[in-house]
């Protein structure tokens, strides 16, 4: 097994929907797993000194002509949302809970969810009886997430997962990082799959050298 | 003859500088003409309250990191550059100087020549005297450029061309715009190309249409 790929996104990012929508697919075809990781950005900027990108006077108005422009290059559904910008953090703390109590799996789907009621269906996320509709369909207790949400326990989560993210330079939405290699924006994911392939192919090289024998015929039945 | 794609750019920008390796080459694939415009992102951020990449905390370990990775999957020569951050107005006012005396294409070729000088061969190109070296394999007499380039004249046309570019929303480099579709970032070419393949189907149908013959058949010679 190799390690999983970390993704890092916040739920407001329009380039970490597009992100969401591929990087499970990309990781599988090179036998990686993904965890997921929500961010906040707001709290990432006052690191930085950035802002939202709509928020920038001339970048503003540009980035909403690139989020529809790129999501129709690249076959996504989009739907450019009225509930924007929002707060995220309970979506976040959602997906923590979710995390550590039905496991990444079922987090991850309800990520997806999450991302797709606000950049497709234009649904207020930001709204607890939202989530509950989304995780309902996924065999988990509506009241008890948006509950667990919003505990002590969790709000110190996702405080502690954030500088974690930023301790190993995460500063934007999406990011992604493979054995230690950095990755930002939706744009790096031609490069983010040719690191994959490249990584495997070092990984495959040791395993041949054994003996001369390549070890994965070895575990065929004779 | 159709317009020009518009082609903004600052010398002191490495995403500028691997889209000049590849714009010309885009732009006549599709029988377009590129016309070069050198701008300051220093006047720029000025307005959006951007800050040079290298210098954002996080984002700038990241960039270079980025820069490197980038030229190496787009096969573009490049070269950490030492005399960096350095100023480029010397080299944009030259650019415009060559335009208004030499035209457009030898400012380009010199333009090409900066870009290279900075991020191939690590040149100090905010000197005057390493512009000469540039200017001279191309019949352009240097002193005549560096003493144009620091007149009254072509500083208030660099100005003013700035003003123009931001007035048609541009906030970065590279920056395109293509019959007023605009594009922010080498990472965009992909979409640049395609918008330019549908631009020029759009131009053959109504040629087409003509008396239901294909107009471009008629001028062969019988």
């Amino acid at each position: 097994m190799t390690a999983p790929i970390d993704f890092y996104f916040d739920f407001s990012s329009p380039y970490g929907y597009f992100a969401s929508t591929r990087i499970d697919e990309i990781a599988q075809k090179y036998g990686r797993y993904v965890a997921w990781h929500p961010i906040l950005l707001g709290v990432v900027f006052k690191t930085t000194g950035s802002s939202p990108l709509p928020s920038i006077p001339l970048k503003g108005e540009y980035c909403w002509r690139d989020f529809e422009r790129t999501a129709e290059f690249h076959h996504i559904d989009y739907k450019r949302p009225t509930h924007f910008p929002l707060p995220t953090q309970h979506a976040a703390r959602a997906v923590l809970w979710l995390q550590n109590h039905h496991g990444a799996d079922v987090a991850t789907a309800f990520a997806k969810a999450v991302y797709r009621a606000l950049f497709v269906d234009d649904l207020n996320i930001a709204e607890p009886a939202e989530l509950a509709k989304l995780a309902e369909p996924l065999g988990v207790d509506p009241i008890a997430m948006n509950e667990g949400a919003t505990s002590y326990q969790i709000k110190d989560q996702l405080k502690a997962e954030i500088e974690v993210a930023m301790a190993k330079g995460v500063f934007g939405s999406p990011f992604v990082i493979i054995d230690g290699e950095p990755f930002w924006g939706f744009d790096r994911f031609e490069q983010v799959e040719q690191h994959l392939k490249s990584r495997r192919q070092t990984a495959q090289t040791p395993l041949r050298a054994v003996g001369g024998n390549d070890i994965t015929k070895e575990k065929k039945p004779a």
